[in-house]
């Protein structure tokens, strides 16, 4: 069966995906609307880290250009800005993680997809293009939630419990900031910083254009104290807004203000700034055309989740993954096909949401339970911390306060 | 955590199932309104083949009671009842299948459950008992349609095509018939005699009460020439009935017809008559009782099947086992719990309603196609044959006519 598949979007998911099928013999087209020049030059268009489940996908791509020391990092410190010195504990992953810009990671992937003899088209969808479109491909895969196309996958209200953005967010490259070494005696770490009642900040050292980097990823509660950084501007006054960050940073995240050099801190370029907010959101996974040809949700367009877990970029690269080998595998692209590929990736996409999800609320009485807990039982938050490549674990053992406690008591006999 | 499982119904599902727990260390206890000599003298209950995945699951439980070479057989013989000689082909199992007569086949795994320390509770549940069965365990699986508690789980309309039964059934247990031999030249088979227009005939060597009989499972479409046989009285007139056998056989299956003695031909027992229909129907796979308490439905409560492609009690089987493997790994039986077992089930077990529901469809030019194929093509009539052990498998392959057209012509060049 010759099997032409169209890739609209050049994000993690659509990569992937196109790559996948390039190296398994079977020629996508990319179609984007943003050249690698353009991605190069953006605004900073996330903060993500790749888990080392995503890291070994890259590997057998072929595409880990970052396979380096100096990138990597190992672990989770979380702290808890609780009165006093607050709650510091470590989990580590059993393998690597490790973040790049995708101001470079995805402009990389499209010239490896392009240097092994795969096609990008430079276009902007309109509602207009979309049967021409359909009737070109055997299969359309819609990997950007902007335009026509992304507005076809309708909202699935039973695993959307939110209409609202939950975090305000307030998210940048920093210079100034220290991540820890990749050879010194405090091993380079991811820091998740909780200011109750405010929001949290996670802390990613990540590799950008001019070196190591710190990206802050400052998810602020809505009505908190920070709140207002979504929309405080850089561009009016740059020190007025590196003095601000400063000040909240002393007050709600002491634990990683206390590692900033003031003298060097501040943003890393003036690009390197990106205030917004996400509704979580799942939507169907396909849309069908006169019964006959079918559109596949992947990525953000699937399931778009708030960046507190840092879930967004792994499951979109899991799902094209599967995808993938769904495409390869099938004999035909239609009702069965997509319901394969649904129970294929599901049960990760949605644990990444649900999960994402429940730790967007305040914690409960059983969740209070197992960050203390963690706190003293190192093997407790090494399996939490390596859950992050498996939302679907977590998501067994923190669906409900009844799964946690059995969790944490689980291990309590193996603990005494 | 201690697992309190109450299983209602002693069928393949709900045996296996308490089979698996105990040999797990879960103690379940089985409730069910007949007794294993009530089982032992009843009408007989079904014609039912077990595939080799059952008959492996059987050796895991340590229940094989009937792993003799004089039981099993390798292949099915397709017989079409086209004008002139027929069509006759054969498609071979990898491994070999079985048929016991259930009336034996339960009491013999009652027998075991309770020799290794399960307890059966012999009792018909009414209405009024739900609320204490679901306060005295932590899961109830329901394993049986009949009564109250089968009422509970609804039907889904999605699934279930039909309102009517497509066949009616005239199934026996019958001497005379010769289904080949264990080692002689005509190695032992079941045989899928189709007269077009008027149903379809399997015919299974059946080990019953005393020896080897030959169950007729016809499965006559309402309308035609055979379709009377459903109420056809054994009772009224045991010489009549069957003489009105014979000639059926002879119009519409004379490939099996040839091969009986019709001096010996006749019923095994006056009991060995099953007479009536199914309307196929998938039900919900579980209900919440105050969203704290679940009842899981099991076999054919979950998703009934015409036997016309010998599938019930092999998917209860299978179903059973995932669910047992469920309850062993879970912490919680909560809707993330529910979740998961239809997650590891569902595949297979809607695969086997929806493929059971094609066939008993007039056949399609592709099925058509399909079967002409395989009379010359040895190895794609063996890889049909062999997907009884996976319907799901079997369903990827003919889902659509395009699909069924694939199949085919990717075998092509191998044939060439």
């Amino acid at each position: 069966m010759n099997k032409s598949i169209g890739i609209v979007g050049a994000g993690i998911g659509g990569l992937h995906l196109a790559l996948y099928l390039q190296q398994h013999g079977i020629q996508a087209t990319v179609l984007t609307d943003r050249t690698p020049e353009q991605y190069a030059s953006a605004r900073l268009m996330n903060t993500v880290a790749h888990h080392s489940v995503t890291i070994a996908r890259e590997n057998e791509l072929g595409v880990n250009h970052w396979d380096d020391a100096a990138t990597i990092y190992h672990h989770h410190d979380h702290f808890f800005n609780f009165p006093g010195n607050g709650l510091l504990f470590r989990g580590a992953f059993k393998k690597p993680s490790r973040a790049v810009d995708y101001r470079m990671y995805l402009p990389a992937l499209m010239k490896d997809f392009e240097d092994r003899g795969g096609s990008i088209e430079y276009a902007s969808i309109q509602d207009d293009d979309i049967p021409a479109l359909v009737s070109r491909f055997d299969l359309l895969v819609v990997s950007t939630g902007k335009g026509a196309l992304g507005r076809m996958f309708t909202h699935r209200p039973e695993l959307s419990p939110y209409s609202q953005p939950q975090r305000l967010l307030c998210v940048g490259l920093y210079d100034g900031v220290d991540h820890g070494s990749p050879d010194g005696d405090d091993p380079r770490g991811v820091t998740l910083s909780v200011s109750p009642g405010h929001g949290e900040m996670i802390v990613i050292p990540t590799l950008s254009f001019n070196g190591m980097k710190t990206a802050l990823l400052m998810e602020n509660i809505p009505g908190g104290d920070m709140a207002d950084l979504v929309s405080l501007s850089y561009d009016a006054d740059p020190a007025a807004f590196r003095q601000t960050i400063l000040d909240k940073l002393e007050k709600h995240h002491p634990h990683t203000y206390n590692r900033i050099d003031t003298h060097r801190f501040g943003l890393a370029q003036p690009l390197d700034l990106l205030q917004g907010a996400v509704v979580p959101t799942v939507r169907q996974s396909s849309v069908a055309f006169d019964g006959e040809k079918f559109a596949v949700a992947l990525g953000d367009v699937h399931s778009v989740v708030d960046p507190l877990m840092g879930q967004g970029a792994n499951i979109a690269s899991y799902a094209a993954f599967e995808l993938g080998k769904a495409i390869v595998e099938t004999v035909a692209f239609d009702a069965r096909f997509v319901e394969e590929v649904d129970r294929a990736r599901e049960n990760r996409v949605f644990a990444a949401a649900r999960w994402t999800n429940l730790m967007l609320r305040p914690p409960s009485e059983a969740m209070g339970r197992l960050i203390l807990t963690m706190a003293q039982d190192r093997e407790l938050c090494d399996e939490f911390t390596d859950n992050f490549n498996y939302p679907e674990r977590q998501w067994d053992r923190v669906a409900t306060d009844k799964r946690i406690h059995a969790w944490i008591d689980r291990r309590a006999p193996l603990a005494a």
